[in-house]
């Protein structure tokens, strides 16, 4: 083997408030030889996903969180170089916690990896078939349970999840209302997504725009943003409304945690429900959903966009346009090139192989 | 007939913040001749109940506001002093919303009114079976869906609801926490009710004891209080946890709503529910509701306490116990005497008629 230089970002520092560069590291290493098992994955994209706020942080949640000094985790897709496992051959695809780097030492833990099946493109398990389509798939569908002609509401619906989430509802025969931020979104919305309206929160009344377009209020809202956002949702609830929450992006990088909606008590008066999920939970449904979705990209019923940015000396740049709300759809950066012809990402249906 | 003259409070003006006796006005009325299908109730008790803030303002809910110059709407029980309905004869003991007042012309829409069961002492309808008991029991069983063995955590345990949510807890085979204001009340929660731990909300550090007394975070949280109480049972929730929001008496004299718990996204964490009920929701369930609670009551296995107060003309500074935390167990007043021997209230088994 000739000797690999492998790039990495690794945690520098806990952020404080909104994530900044310098929260992380860039460093170079030679990559050491392989022990039995493990096997060595060349990078291709990396996913980069609102989450990865919480691992820096130094609590235990629903994962450790990322030691100082250790290469940043995040979500990738890659290629086998080099194999010490029987069950990874060299050439193979695959996806895993592979890291903010360039080549990943993978075979067990957290880089255990699984392989991508032919035919897939290769971005799809980190997107729409991947943990952010997977959330919107269960999380609109087991916990918001939306009825047939009823009123859907969706924030963060340009994002990778909300986007998902917006279209699925549309197939379920709701009514879907989306939330973005510019006209860019908001276009792509109701104009891609086929959506029944638009709210953009960077220049509307946002309580008052759902009041406007949910006249007998929301019975499902989907909320990926939290604060503000919420309490407007809050403030228009149809009797029985289920709020899912998935995340809260808004207050990810709040110095001080902002005060919570006013409002809670329409919860009683609307009799609602707010559940909170983590994906995880759903893993052994995982091939249920990843079939169902990738069915539905197929047959160009959902539309999925990916926001691909380029090269590993990017990645802390990247990972902040999540926060500053830039990217339109899923937020990915490519690394690397496969060995081979293969289809490497697709908005819509793929092309034939 | 001799002329009755009846004695009443009507709703003066909408109360802004905390509810004054200033916002009620005493009248006295000679009563009107009854026409076909009406009854006059002489009121024997009055409820007073946390809801009826929610009343006085000009805001339609799951009932509509009480109008200014109205009668201030209450649950009671009372006595049948002249009917020209066949369904009610005189002598007979009713509840209803018979209002803040002496005697009820009662027959439609809300002042229809129920027969109490004999046997039946007179309070049960208002208090431990009737519509806060039946608070406690649906919102604990159907939303809490406690498991033997879980955590429970229940604030205004010594209330007329929160009392009875926390023994049914108990009858569960929880362990059960009650948060109370004042040694008295928190000496109730152990010594009578027999929960597991009681929280001293006035002079303790909330969050840090439900920390130290549910070390393996609360599964069930059934909260009548809301704002910071909430907030410190967010930041301990066990995987899982379900939140039942019956109320938020915290809340309900803030001239200007108070931010919600800055810790919502908790629920996301640690994959939690909150939800909301109103008990008029379940009114097909009301008979296995009442039948229930009225043999644990029997029984000896449910301690109800009465807080009774006297005299009509002090419904306004009665209604106030509630708001200042005064009461213990449910808020009543006695209002008038029954035409015949009958138990009217108790804390425990009733005395054999």
């Amino acid at each position: 083997m000739t000797e690999r230089i492998n790039r990495q970002w690794l945690l520098a520092r806990r952020p404080v408030g909104m994530v900044s560069p310098a929260d992380f590291e860039f460093k170079q290493e030679t990559i050491p030889a392989l022990t039995d098992g493990q096997y060595l994955v060349r990078n291709i994209y990396l996913s980069l996903d609102p989450t990865m706020r919480g691992w820096m942080e130094d609590r235990e949640s629903y994962m450790p969180p990322v030691s100082l000094g250790e290469v940043m985790r995040c979500s990738a897709v890659g290629q086998v170089v080099e194999s010490r496992n029987p069950a990874f051959a060299e050439g193979e695809f695959v996806s895993g916690l592979f890291g903010m780097q360039e080549y990943a030492v993978a075979g067990q833990g957290f880089t255990h990896g699984a392989r991508i099946p032919d035919g897939t493109p290769l971005s799809w398990p980190l997107g729409v078939a991947g943990l952010t389509g997977m959330t919107a798939y269960f999380g609109l569908l087991e916990l918001g349970k939306p009825v047939q002609g009823e009123t859907v509401l969706v924030s963060g619906a340009a994002g990778a999840t909300g986007s998902i989430a917006a279209q699925i509802a549309k197939l379920e025969g709701c009514r879907v209302i989306g939330i973005a931020g510019g006209p860019e979104k908001c276009s792509l919305l109701t104009d891609e997504y086929g959506l029944d309206g638009a709210i953009d929160y960077k220049t509307e009344d946002v309580e008052q725009r759902i009041k406007e377009l949910c006249p007998r209020g929301v019975d499902v809202f989907f909320d990926n943003v939290g604060g503000k956002i919420l309490e407007a949702a809050l403030a228009n609830l149809a009797t029985g409304a289920r709020i899912v929450l998935c995340g809260g992006i808004s207050g990810y990088s709040d110095e001080v945690a902002q005060p919570g909606p006013r409002n809670l008590m329409n919860l009683v008066l609307q009799r609602g429900r707010m559940e909170g999920f983590i994906i995880i939970d759903y893993v052994a449904r995982f091939p249920e959903a990843v079939k169902m979705l990738t069915e539905w990209v197929r047959a160009g019923k959902i539309l999925h966009h990916e926001d691909i940015q380029e090269g590993i000396e990017n990645a802390p740049e990247t990972f902040l346009r999540l926060f500053r709300g830039q990217n339109i759809g899923k937020q990915l950066l490519k690394v690397g090139e496969a060995t081979e012809s293969r289809a490497l990402s697709s908005n819509g249906p793929p092309a034939a192989r």
